[in-house]
């Protein structure tokens, strides 16, 4: 055991290898790590547990998306046996779609909650990668996420110190923790990228089991370009807004805007310059701050954006860390309890734009398993915003599988947003505003916005439908199924 | 015209009588009406409406039930063309389901801003009932509900005073009125039955264009007697209960308790005195206060009481009225934007009941459409609570048509609350505590509470499913849909 020596592990701290480090882990424990939007994850201890002779059978709890490290290398090892509410990796998603590791998807808003009160067992290790740490505190890296419940959750907290990643990034952290219910208070944030807390998460200097030092730079998501469809979907996303932003009174002084992640989220946000807002003031309140948002920032389209992660691109990551300083006066970065939470999202009037794996004729969406039984990623933060917000956009390209496959569907298999939540529903074909339409009308509208190589066989589902009447007609015909 | 003349009607407004009011109704118009739990609604003005000798086909919106007089009548004489957000009448439901009304149902929470913001329509024209009216006020009668946000959306107001409504109901209620996002501010309660309103609610006098005087009674809900199905839940639920008081660290000085509307919401209220709290301060944080809330303040088991409606029996009005001064130290009556706020849902940590037309193996349930296809009520509330309760319960009796129809189903075949939102189900056969369960997990839980008589063949499915495999393992046999 060593002292640290400079700015970035202070003196004193129990200063070890990663792999004496998988001492403080025991077999069956619940292991909470950092981790939001693939960065900011631990990298080195996750390695060496997936290494370790012990048969481990861990719980494995992140707040959001995690790299290969942990997500590849425990499943490969079999050290994993449980894992909460969120991965994005080919060998986590097969695992559990196996039935090899037993997964469920929770709302981000809500998650640091239920892992402080024990709903997925009594949170034993924090593993959370930081920029600098000392006996009572630690700077997050490239996300907060779910850090500041995970290291009040855990009994023993072990502190990856990432030198690889920038001293600096305290500049752009805001980290507010909250007290649990019923004696919480209302979150004191008047502006979308107002600043309330401090760069550091600070913990009960008792639990500080390890402090390992790494130089492992994250594996961040890699983004395609966006394509044909994307675009066309961008486009009437945006004479959408344009329009809607000439009417809506919540819309004149201010557009505070959320994409979800992915690709199609990417390519919208970087679609954003070719929207007119007038002189609207336009901020970015949502969970994960993609490459895309760097353009806006830079080109002064957005006054400023709030999220849990730096979900950039290496290339992004490097740009943004370049000229840290600066972008921090516009970016804010935060506990997902905070960038997701509902009454602040409420409170801004945002207008949210979320993917989904397929959309039904009433308007439910399918955002997280194919054919209703294959897990894609996780419901991650689609709830929050879809439900909360002013403004709630389900987008989604009308085909997969190179045009087989329709994504508007009579019904879908499986349910995470109903059709009580989000607005509107845009594809490449249109915009279906719900707004207002009961479920007859809003078969015709989701109808017109499918496919058309789709749309007589959805006109003929419809009309079966209509024919068993009801307040939502549905037909059971075993072709739709 | 006339003039007011003692301190129900102020001196100067418009008063005329019910059929003169109607003129101020154009064909077509939205008409936005008080009301919520079945109680404070306008009586006469829609019985006019009724017998116009127009064809009127209004959109009629409430914040929830109201009475005969609006979804009988206007229904009857084919008066009503659209329909939002909830209604209870067997009227109205029928011509709901047949097609001849067009509605869709809404989370209460968010219906007060979607009708602002014109969602359903512009508003043209706001009934409301009131015990006492002034140039720019009135106060609510038995329901609070979204009055404020009707008032503020429509360009017309009527006010219905109701002489036989006590003028004392102004002393139970807290009228908070919020600005539209992005600038409205956090709402600043810190308790659940502080108080931080005013008894009446204000506008724009410009609008008020007609004054009547009535003395009809509400017509409010009347709740059966507890049977033993709902006397076995109240038990499981009471066990489930004092184990969790005894383990959750956000129960252990107050219990902020939520129970949906209903007989065997009412019921679970009366069974309220069975479960030992300890010590602890029991507080009642829902929509609308049922007669079993009545005995608990009155037995010192709830030291308050909020809600948004009143909705009582008649004997159960009657003891509130004689009593009112007394009650109002202990209930506040808010607007259902309040009452139902997710926010404050999450910050008093508030342990929600509500019930269910049919749950699936997998957690979704099913509180709105018989069949998938039939509506019953409409969503109201359940959505925001199920969503932002710490502890988010449903109940539902195992069985249904005298037993011969299982309410734990394979699939429901229409989701309202999905597997992500509500955290425990209670049937009459036991609890299934969903938290931490993987969905192979959750159908055997899941099973477990289902009737005895039907657990083989939900077996059969869930085998079934197994075969195929998948993170969500699902069987498209058709003898299961």
């Amino acid at each position: 055991m060593t002292n640290g020596r400079d700015d970035r592990i202070a003196d004193g701290l129990p200063v070890t290898d990663a792999a004496t480090a998988t001492d403080i882990v025991d077999p069956g424990d619940v292991v909470l790590v950092s981790g939001f939007g693939g960065v900011g994850y631990p990298k080195r201890v996750p390695e060496e547990l997936a290494q370790d002779d012990r048969d481990l059978s861990l719980t494995v709890i992140s707040g959001g998306g995690v790299g290969g490290e942990i997500d590849d290398a425990l499943v490969e090892a079999d050290q994993m046996a449980r894992r909460f509410p969120f991965q994005t990796r080919a060998v986590s998603r097969a695992a559990i779609n196996a039935g090899d590791v037993a997964f469920h998807d929770r709302h981000i808003s809500r998650f640091g909650d239920e892992v402080r009160l024990g709903d997925f067992g009594d949170p034993d290790v924090a593993i959370i990668e930081a920029v600098a740490a000392g006996k009572d505190w630690l700077i997050p890296s490239t996300s907060i996420g779910h850090t500041p419940s995970f290291v009040a959750a855990a009994d023993r907290l072990i502190i990856e110190v990432n030198r690889q990643q920038p001293r600096v990034l305290e500049h752009i952290h805001d980290v507010y923790q909250r007290d649990l219910p019923p004696n919480r208070e209302p979150i004191p944030i008047e502006g979308p990228v107002d600043r309330i807390g401090s760069a550091a998460v600070t913990f009960d200097g008792e639990k500080l089991a390890a402090v390992v030092e790494t130089e492992h730079p994250d594996d961040p998501y890699d983004f395609r370009e966006p394509n044909v469809v994307d675009t066309a979907i961008a486009d009437n996303l945006r004479r959408f807004l344009e329009a809607e932003i000439g009417r809506n009174p919540t819309l004149q002084d201010a557009v505070n805007l959320q994409f979800g992640v992915g690709s199609l989220g990417n390519a919208l946000m970087g679609e954003l310059s070719e929207i007119n807002f007038g002189d609207r003031e336009v901020v970015y309140f949502g969970e994960v701050f993609q490459d895309g948002l760097l353009d806006a920032i830079d080109d002064g389209l957005l006054s400023g954006a709030s999220a849990a992660s730096l979900a950039l691109s290496v290339e992004g990551q490097e740009r943004l860390f370049e000229d840290i300083e600066r972008y921090a006066e516009d970016i804010v970065l935060r506990p997902a309890d905070v960038s997701n939470n509902p009454a602040l999202i409420d409170q801004f009037g945002v207008v949210g734009v979320n993917s989904a794996v397929d959309v039904d004729l009433y308007g439910n969406a399918n955002a997280t398993h194919i054919g209703g039984t294959r897990m894609v990623n996780g419901i991650g933060g689609g709830g929050d915003f879809n439900r909360n917000c002013r403004l709630g956009i389900i987008s989604v390209p009308s085909t997969a599988s190179g045009g087989d496959i329709s994504r508007i569907v009579p019904t879908v298999p499986h349910v995470d947003h109903t059709e009580h939540d989000h607005s509107v529903i845009v594809t490449e074909h249109g915009v279906a505003d719900l707004r207002g339409l009961c479920p007859t009308e809003r078969m015709d509208a989701i109808i017109d916005v499918a496919h058309p190589d789709f749309r007589a066989d959805l006109r003929t589902y419809s009309d079966r439908a209509l024919e068993g009447g009801g307040h939502v007609p549905m037909s059971t015909d075993s072709e739709f199924r």
